[in-house]
This record gives C-alpha cells, sequence and structure tokens, in this order.
C-alpha cells in the first residue's frame, strides 16, 4: 500500500496547498491512502467540518487532531457523524469521536488509522500506550488490515520515540505530529515499522510554528496578552512523508519524507 | 568562516563518533570553526573535563551544555578555567561558567559562540531573550567579531523558532538543541540568519533519545523507577548541519544539514 | 502597625463581603494599612479599575495581583495611572505598571508592598527572589519604612516556603497567594517576619476555588471545553490575617488569621 | 466511627511524633480508625517496611503515599505483602501494591481507605476521579462499609477541591496531602463529606516543607546542583483532622483539625 501523511495544517494557506497538491500526488505518486493533520486547519485552532469535506474532496481519507481537537466547539457535535475525522483515541470514555477509523480501499485493502496523543508536557489524558495497543489488539496487521498508520501527537521527543519501539513490527507508520517541525530521522525501524518523530507542518514556515511572527516573539518577550495569534499567510510548505508497505505484512518496505513549496528545502520520494 | 554544529553528544557512541569524523571534516569542508553540544557526552549525564578535552583535541572550538550542565558536579568547579565550555548564558549570576565566548581563529577572525536555554516546559531561568541580547550588544557581528553562533537549548518548537527570527540578521547560525531529533526546516531567515530547530544528537538512534530503550519505554508504561537509563551503545549518527557566512557580514551565506553513520539517512554538505 | 491582608476575591460575592467588612474591619481592629489581592476579582479574571477604586473607598490602600494580572485587558493601559494597584514585580522590564508601592499612612508612616509571583508550575517570569531583593535594597525596614508586606502569588508551597525563610528579617509579613485555600501555618517566623503560605480567598467556597462547580468538575472529568467558568455567588467567606508589627524594627510582634461568614470555621484577631 | 487522619510524616522527626502521640490520641479521643500519610517518612523520601511496622505498632492502622511512594525501591517488592500499606490507586495496571484496603475495626466495624494521586503538575497517571470511582463501586457507604477515608494526593487546590464535590455524599472524608501545609478549611460539604485540602506535613516547620532550609532555598536562588536535601530535624508538629461519622450513613458529623507541638498554632477536637 502507498500511503501519504501529511502533518498539521496551519490556516488558509495550509489547506490551500494541501488541498491543491494532493490530487496530483494522489495520481504521480499512485497514493492508496492519504492522512492528514488538521487540528490547526481552521484558522490555527480546530477543524470545522466544512474543512473537513474540503480535504476529503481533495483525496484525502483520514483526517487526524491533536490538543486543539476542539477549539472549533462545533466539532464536538459534529464528530460522530463523520468517522474519516478521528481524535486523540486516550480522550476519555464518553469524549465525542473516535480515536481510530478502518477505512476500505476502493480495491478492498484495509487499512487502519490511529491518532493519539502524548501526555509528557501536555494535558493530562489516559495512557496513550494503553489506547493504542488496545485498538491494536481488535486489528491484526497483515491479516485484518493491510495497514496501521498512528498519528501521536506530542511534545516530547522521547514519547515519541518510544511509542515508535513499542509499535516496531505491529505498525506500518508511526508519525509524529504537533511541533510543527519536519524531522529528518525518518528510517525503517528494526521489526519494519516506518518512522518519523514529526511530520511537520503544512503551513507558512516565515512564521512561529504557522502563527504570526510578531505576535508570537511578543509573547515570549513580553508576560502580557498582545496581539491575537493569527496563521501567518505566506506560501505553504506541504511536509509529510510517504510509506510504502508490503500487503502481505503489513510493514514498510520504503519510506521517504515529501516537501513541497514554501521555504523548506523541497524533497519528493524517488519511489 | 566555514562553521560546523553538531548536536547533543550522547554517551561514548557519541563521542568516539565525534571524534573519528571531526578530524576530517575540518580538513575535507575546510572547516574554521566546530562547536558541539556536549551536555550528555559523559554517560548521557553532563560533560567530564576530560571528555571536553578529547573533543577539543579532535578539533572542536567550542563545547556548549544545557539543562544537563551540572549532572557532572565536578564540572561546577573546573568550568570556569576552561573558557571554551559554555554554559547556558541565562542561568543566574553568580553560576560558574560564562554564556558565551569569542574564540579567535588561527587567521585572527573572531567568532563569537553563545549557548541559552529556552523556559517553556524547562527549568525556570533568566529570560533567554535578554540574555543572548545582552551578550550580543558588547559586539558587533561583522565588525568586532565575524560570525555569531547561538545554540538555543529549548523543548519548544515555538521557542526556537522565535528565538530564530529574533535574532535574524543579527547571528550567524541560530541552532537549536535538546530533543536529540535532527529537524528538516533548515533554511536561511530573510535577513541572512542560518536556523534550524534541531540539530539532532550524535548517538545510537536505536534508542529513546540515545538511552537504551527498554529501560526508557518501561518508564512510559509503568510509573516507577526502574532500570537505570544507560546509553545506547549501537553506531552512532553524526548530526548537525554547516554554515558558510560571509566575513564582510557575518551572515550565511549556505547552509546544509550534516548526517554520517548510523541509521539516519546520510547527507553532506555540497561545498 | 497594625496591617490586614486578605487573599484574592473572586468575583461580586467575594467583592461585596470585603467592601461590607472592611470599613468596620478598620475601625474596630484599628487598622492602618489593608492589602488585598484582587486578581480575580472581576467576574474571576482580573481587575478592572472601577473595581478596585470601589475597594479604595472601602478602605484598601493597596490592591495586589497576580497570574490573572491582564486578564481584563483595560488594566494594562490603566494601571501607571494608579500606583495603588502592583503587579508582580517579576514580570519582565517594560512591563506596565509596578511591582511595589509606598503607601504613606495618614499619620506618615510609610510601609512598603511588594507583589511577586512563583515560577514553580507558573508562567516563566524573572526571578522573584532577586526581584524582592532588588526592591527590599532600596529601602531600609524600621528606617525608610516602618513595615514591609510581601505578596508572593504562587503555586508550590515549596517556592513560598523558601521566600519566607529568606525574607525572614526583612519584612514584616510574607503571605501567600494564588491557592485559594487559607492555611493553617501563619506564624512568626524565628527571625520576627510573619508568615503564611496563603491568605485564602475571598469567595465562595462552596466551589471549585471560587468558580461554579459544575463546570470546573467537569474539566477534570472530561478534556474538552465545556460550560464557561463563572464565579460561584454564594455567600462569600473574607480570609485574611492580621499583624500587628513593632514600629522600631517593622518585625512582627502578633499574628492571628481573620475569618469571617461563608462556609469555613470563623476565626478573628484577639488583639 | 472516629477517624484521625495525619498528613505526610517528614523524616525521623515526623516519625517520632506520631509514634509518640497516635497511642495517647487513639486513648484520649477513643479513635476508630487511624490512617497517615507516610511517603516522606524514611528520611524525607519513600517509606521503609520497617518505618511502616513502627507505625502500625504505635496504633496506625492505613498508611498512604502519593509521588514519592517508590523512593524506597524495596518497597517495590514488599508492599503486596503489605496491605495496610496503599499506594495511589491510579497508577498503571501491573503497579505493585493496592491503591484501596478496606480495614475491620475490632468491633466489625469496616472502613474503606482509598489513596489517589492528582495529575495537574503532577506525573501522567490514570484519571484519579475514575480511579476512585471504579473503587467506590465495589462497596456501599452504610452498608458494606461504615467510612470511607480517600486521601487525594496533588499540587493543585483546584483538584483537590473538585474531589471533595464530587465525594460529597459518598465518602467520610476526603483529605488531600502533598503540600506539607495545612488548610484551614475543613469543613462538612452539602451532602455530608467531611473536606480539608491538605492535612499538613506531620514535621518540623522551620523547614521548606519539612526539608532543611539553606539547600532547599539554595535550589531556588541558583539553578545548580547543591546539597543534598535532608529533613529539617527541629520539633515536630503532628498535624491533621479529627471527624467523627454516623455509621448509619458512613457520613460526618463532625470535623476539627489537629495540631499538636512544633511550631504551629496548637488545636485539638473538642469532641
Ligand atoms: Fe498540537
Ligand atoms: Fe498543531
Ligand atoms: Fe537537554
Ligand atoms: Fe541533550
Ligand atoms: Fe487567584
Ligand atoms: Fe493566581
Ligand atoms: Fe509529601
Ligand atoms: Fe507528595
Amino acid at each position: 500500500m502507498r500511503i501519504l501523511f501529511l502533518g498539521d495544517i496551519v490556516g488558509r494557506t495550509g489547506r490551500e496547498a494541501v488541498t491543491e497538491v494532493v490530487p496530483n500526488l494522489r495520481r504521480d505518486l499512485r497514493l492508496d491512502l492519504v492522512v492528514v493533520n488538521g487540528e490547526n486547519a481552521s484558522h490555527g485552532f480546530g477543524l470545522s467540518l466544512a474543512i473537513a469535506r474540503d480535504l476529503f474532496a481533495a483525496g484525502v481519507d483520514v483526517v487526524t487532531l491533536g490538543n486543539h481537537a476542539w477549539d472549533r466547539k462545533d466539532l464536538v457535535g459534529q464528530i460522530d457523524a463523520e468517522p474519516r475525522i478521528i481524535r486523540p483515541a486516550n480522550y476519555p470514555p464518553g469524549t465525542p469521536g473516535q480515536g481510530s477509523v478502518v477505512v476500505e480501499l476502493v480495491d478492498g485493502r484495509k487499512a487502519l488509522v490511529i491518532n493519539v496523543m502524548g501526555r509528557q508536557f501536555m494535558e493530562a489524558l489516559d495512557d496513550p500506550f494503553r489506547a493504542v495497543t488496545d485498538i491494536m489488539a481488535r486489528h491484526r496487521l497483515g491479516v485484518t488490515v493491510h495497514a496501521v498508520v498512528v498519528d501521536i501527537h506530542a511534545e516530547a521527543s522521547s514519547e515519541k520515540w518510544a511509542m515508535g519501539h513499542v509499535l516496531d513490527g505491529r505498525a506500518s507508520l508511526v508519525v509524529g505530529t504537533h511541533t510543527h517541525t519536519p524531522t529528518a530521522d525518518h528510517r525503517i525501524l528494526p521489526a519494519g515499522t516506518a518512522y518519523q518523530t514529526d511530520a511537520g507542518m503544512c503551513g507558512d514556515y516565515d512564521s512561529v510554528i504557522g502563527m504570526g511572527k510578531d505576535a508570537a516573539i511578543a509573547r515570549f518577550l513580553r508576560r502580557m496578552p498582545g496581539e491575537r495569534l493569527q496563521p501567518a499567510e505566506g506560501v505553504a510548505t506541504v511536509a509529510g512523508m510517504m510509506v510504502e508497505t508490503d500487503d502481505a505484512t503489513g510493514l514498510a518496505r520504503r519510506m521517504a519524507p515529501l516537501r513541497i513549496g514554501g521555504l523548506l528545502a523541497p524533497t519528493m520520494p524517488d519511489f
């Protein structure tokens, strides 16, 4: 299976870049599954259903979330009707929405996508390791599902690396989100799981993690409420990675980062 | 000036890799200045003077530190005698050592190296932005010093991006350390400062940020004291970046990541 | 000097209780100086100038603040015109307002009041210990000022205890605020400084630290945006303590907690 | 049922004070149940089995713990053999020991004691509210057990207040520990549960939360490893509270703080 994962979409420039490139990428890279993190798609804070639908229309299969999941409060009442939007699985029981989804490809193959959130330097949630393990216990990679993609939305690199190793051999791809900074440590772990600590953001990098520089810098220099944070509006870089798996095992055969447009060094998978 | 910066050296495997490659890199890349972060060089925790001297002997000019600065308590009494070891500048007044150093190259050019620590999700230190600004106010890039390198040792990507922008046009290189994960966002900012959110670690990536996987994972799965954390001992990747500056301005002309050996995708500057 | 300090005033019920009892207490307890923390006086979040004036009209001499200092953004532009409202002294340079004030009593005696904020589990501010020490270096207790009152607004009990000991013998009263829970550890420290870890709140204790129970509890049970936090509106307890100092030394002679009304066990100074 | 709860015992002076007064208090106050928090009993860090046995010998029925539960690593292997030592119930599954215990009094009445830890500003544990609720679902206050005592070991006052309200009417006593500072907000909540935000510490208050002042203060003033923290060794105050419940309902009839010896204002129940 050929899988594309894109990191946190930030604001209009990020959305527009993603909806523009995904149709081409689906075709040119012969993608089977496209997963994007959308927690900052709505003006930097949360995800509206309308934006999610634009993403689906552009060829996205699943949208994951994170600590900004509920910034758009309307999503709380809408998420249960749209299973392709998933929120971190380790929210407490009773939280609207689901933490995972099984999507069926047009050819009948199935992929399990899981979203989970780290706890180091973040909110007090349920154990992300048990949450993922509980979900995976209901599926068998290479048997009931052909691929498993895990978005670990977390601050601490150590928690993400640990998640990668814990799932090594049991997931196709474990990828981090949340820092809005793509990491260069993409690799296939010893037991066959593709891993990257952070996918990076789809947004304008001439910013502070996607938000306008001046307002964001002011918050570090002064400790007072200042100008509202607004997404930066320059040209976005689309950032993520592509993985090709072996359907018989669900494990990764090849992996490569992908960065298109904007200010970062461009790179494209060569497979 | 041709500058190499290498991220947190972790344990023996990281040290050995660095002391092995630096002499060759100095020659092959015609390096003028080599700066490395050594906060984890001594068995993962702190830096001994003997190890610092091995690094200097291998061609390192300045060793920076971070939150592990004082893990080797003997360094507290030794750092004042070795100005090429610098600790975060925003420790409170009275802290041993210095937060910056001006090194003179063999040809007489001068470089200012600054180490500073972020505060988001970290210890309560003095303001890193003011600390850097205070130091820089005593120097003029392109006039009294030909290059300025700033190691911002920090957890939060937002704080590092903000530091990059605040110093854009006033430093040659602003590079983050601490997450032990190299980022792929290396670029020259609009006003000429080379920037990368994290240099990554010089250590064994088959690990949890350089430490043995099992013990580190156990700390996330169970909330009890377990096996001691020990550096992983597999083959290290040397991770960092190279910058070439214009001596007339001190600003960056070219920048490229560098990764040698171990498990990460290798890359070398082509200039 | 006879000093009354009251802890964080929360919302309307807290304000009304304070403005009702302070005139009587000033007379009955022959108070010379009344200091209150007002960071939650405006509907639980921040302090409006109008409310501050109501407090002054009722006999309050100085209003201190805390992490909610700027919740009412209008105060940012107004605080410089009202020196009797002080904000934590360890905000960075350039922050509007002052972190201390010297008030002159009707009989000519002077009292220095300082507000400072802890950093443990709180915002990244400047060092509170140096901030207080810097202010105190400009005054001499028992010589240029007859009393010194320090409001240490902090989360961690350890940081507050440490502040008490650091200032022991140099301040008349060191009192904590912020937890909204009065502590029973009021005492005069060995060198003569009255101390209490937290003054408690002036508000309705049938609440979660002054805010309506249901909405506040929901935030612990579910990790989603819920109902807005609103101050509880039941009968308030006025909570604080009284200190009598020796004008010749500025040190405490007697100290007693004070709690009036509402749900807590009542207590009044007997001196 | 007549219940005594004492807060965190710190070091030798705290232990000796507790073992000295508990036998007298058991007799004079006709106590049926004595619960103490012992997380700092062993030289400030953790609890040894030998010390726990001294406490039991002195008339303590149950010892609770907290974030220092495993500071004495030997307890990890011993706790399962001593059910009267309980650790926070919301450690992950597989953690040695239990988070609650039912003790049978000499007259056959039963009391359920629960220990749970907050998450605000603390470690990432399981949800404390669900942990308590799950335990309580297996018992009925006034039917299967005559009293329920909950020690909520937590930093944030808001989390403790919330726990009190959540359990109001379902527990006999909800009492906080961890700040080492007794609060003066003891009261019986509307539905009949006795509540106090923090029991305070049994230790020397001429200290920083029980530890020697100089070393503890140095950690705030300087950000370097310093002298080791050692328990202060002056005369201890025994701090806690007494509750009398109605056996028919298990709810609180009377409640009063208790403080004996040392530097705090003494107080004893008058019932
Ligand atoms: Fe996020
Ligand atoms: Fe994000
Ligand atoms: Fe670090
Ligand atoms: Fe490090
Ligand atoms: Fe407050
Ligand atoms: Fe506060
Ligand atoms: Fe404790
Ligand atoms: Fe504790």
